[in-house]
């Protein structure tokens, strides 16, 4: 047990430059989750309530029993072809029209993004975002050390206007490398994108040829239909060439088995692919085996588990919607999602997001703050994200009671 | 499905410098492993008939039926603690002591080489390596675009004279960044390296201030009682703040599932955990806890299924060497292995190991040219790994005589 007790010699002598000085963009505190008789409106988890164990269970009981000895060696690195086929098939319900040639298994929408920045970004290459954004991201590219170009998100999404302002003013010389958007349901505001904004992106990435990455892990989980016709960028004309779409199996199945695709032409499928040959060669190959199982289970039906998300998440939101009302009134204003799993609350003017965060912890309700949703460190003083897709109404209620003294405590 | 038809344009703008350029060093032939009525001695799979699906579906069922609820969401980036203390106690058998807060789980070891990478390198950095070595380890660095500095193996593992002239030429400032190396059942040569050289490569690390990368796939699979008593490198005085060991599930248990673990310092285990968040976030959390289920299972014996491999490789090893020495004889010269999945073979002087690899497929039998184990493209021109991990003693003989007619018409 030497090593718990002697410091670490001369050890910057074998670290890259700007390893130890570099942000440290991830938040890794599990209390933010929602531990013990904290109430979680912290992280990004869906119903835990709402995992398909037996489902599940039987799923991988098929895929190690009857395919085990053709599943369990070394696999294909783009992924089972019986998944990319129902990830291309359950896709084109959405509008994209897509084959199996234009999808790649990955470890998590995460290692999608972390791909995308090996392939893409130089030393000191610029982002563009919006702001505030997932901050989870940001990890993924922490290595290359970007700079962000963020663009602001109010009730209508992305404020397409202002990237337009910048592209003009920055020239081709200073033009991102791409733009990264949450287009619905985002994360960590709750908006969505609308159709117009969507085309209006497609038609400054077609002048300017920008690269868009169009994360969507939360686009399955709408309230009502109207948001469920609306369209992923990736769907629109003129995406085909130069929107890499990430969805997830993390938000409709469980987060805890990391899988998820990408979806790009062959040729950016390709590049994706030879990247994630030398970060984990291929994605767990029973995990893909078992979600086929489990999709084409007679006894089960996936569509169906996401409607009921679609349920459970809609009255969560509804009991957090009331409760704010309940309880801040006119103190705050917060966004009124129509899907996912997030909303963005602004405290009155002045009042710390951060000093807020700390205080509800406190009280026993675990938030993020808005500080660090925005990559240049410029914004979301006073704002919260509140998540209410892993929480019970009651327990949204409790919580959004203990927030409102945290608040009290930090105004005074 | 306008993907399939039209060319992407203006490609080259979206991408890093050098991504188009750099050599592909990932081998992903997977023909290669053998499929349909070719015998596969070209990969590194463990014996498919050794899989023990029957227990892993018991431990499935349970981490999911009992526990889905704990492990199915987002989980910790360095891993269940219940399968770091199993990995560290297990490890503890082969002398290396250390806790659970000095291993991370990794999903895949070739994640542990990116990670390594990540942390370590800047662009054009020299990393010294075996030559012949494992070539996918050359994908997990091919971002950085680094600078291998190559030393010889012999019988006796790495010439370790060879790196010490080479560290004393270079200098402090062209130090490579950390020594790369498979000491036990080597990949691609199947040597060991002694106790001797072992100790002798900790004193040059001491003496020039060295990071030192122990890869360990094989390490468990000894072939007599001397070669199980080899201490890892690890696990020899002066490691323990030098040198990052890598291990896995993959040879154990089976690859596809993608599970392996780093051992290092704490302070080592932080910053590569730090940089996994920003790869995959965390390694899957249901397989932690299945193989957790698994190791403990009363009615399953994980240690004898290992003592049950060691067995089978060292009769399929056997049945490799008295092919080659039926079939070849002294027309060519292999090495022994006292461990692992792979010999080396050296063909008569100026026969291309590239070509034979290419008759041999056409023969049916599907084996690696030894040119693609040397980083710098300079050696093992009239070499070939076989991989006798994965085939029954009766197709390596015949898989052997195939060899043997791809040779002649090669020689002609």
């Amino acid at each position: 047990m030497a090593h718990a007790t002697r410091p670490v010699r001369r050890y910057a002598a074998w670290l890259a430059d700007g390893v130890q000085s570099a942000a440290d963009r991830a938040v890794s505190n599990p209390a933010s989750l929602g531990i013990g008789d904290i109430i979680g409106f912290g992280g990004g988890q869906p119903a835990s309530e709402s995992y398909p164990l037996e489902a599940l269970s039987r799923a991988y009981s098929r895929a190690i029993l009857e395919d085990g000895r053709a599943v369990l060696p070394y696999g294909p690195t783009n992924g089972l072809l019986a998944l990319r086929e129902i990830v291309a098939e359950r896709l084109g319900q959405r509008g994209i029209n897509v084959g199996p040639e234009n999808v790649l298994i990955l470890t998590g929408s995460l290692q999608g993004l972390h791909l995308v920045g090996r392939i893409t970004l130089d030393h000191g290459d610029t982002i563009a975002t919006e702001a505030p954004t997932f901050m989870g991201a940001l990890a993924a590219w922490e290595h290359q050390q970007p700079e962000y170009l963020t663009i602001p998100v109010d009730e209508h999404g992305m404020v397409v206007q202002v990237l337009e302002e910048a592209l003009h003013a920055r020239g081709p010389a200073r033009r991102p490398k791409f733009v990264y958007l949450l287009p619905t349901f985002q994360n960590p505001s709750g908006v969505s994108m609308t159709l117009h904004r969507r085309q209006k992106l497609l038609e400054l990435a077609e002048e300017h040829d920008l690269l868009i990455v169009e994360d969507d892990p939360y686009g399955e989980f709408w309230f009502d239909e109207t948001m469920g016709s609306m369209p992923p960028v990736k769907s629109l004309p003129g995406a085909e060439e130069r929107v890499i779409y990430l969805g997830t199996f993390s938000k409709t199945l469980a987060p805890g088995v990391r899988l998820a695709y990408a979806v790009a032409p062959p040729e950016t499928i390709n590049l994706l692919a030879r990247a994630k040959r030398g970060v984990d060669f291929h994605s767990d190959t029973l995990l893909q085996q078992a979600v086929v199982h489990l999709i084409r289970d007679k006894e089960f039906d996936f569509e169906a588990h996401v409607v009921e998300g679609r349920a459970i998440y809609k009255a969560r939101r509804d009991a957090m919607l009331d409760s704010l009302e309940a309880v801040f009134s006119s103190e705050a204003k917060w966004t009124r999602p129509e899907g996912g799993f997030f909303l963005w609350i602004d405290l009155p003017h002045g009042v710390s997001g951060d000093a807020v965060a700390a205080a509800a912890q406190a009280e026993g309700v675990a938030v993020l703050q808005g500080s660090i949703f925005y990559p240049n460190h410029d914004g979301g003083f006073n704002g919260l994200r509140l998540s209410y897709s892993n929480a019970t109404p009651e327990h949204i209620r409790e919580g959004i009671e203990r927030l409102h003294r945290g608040v009290a405590a930090v105004a005074g």
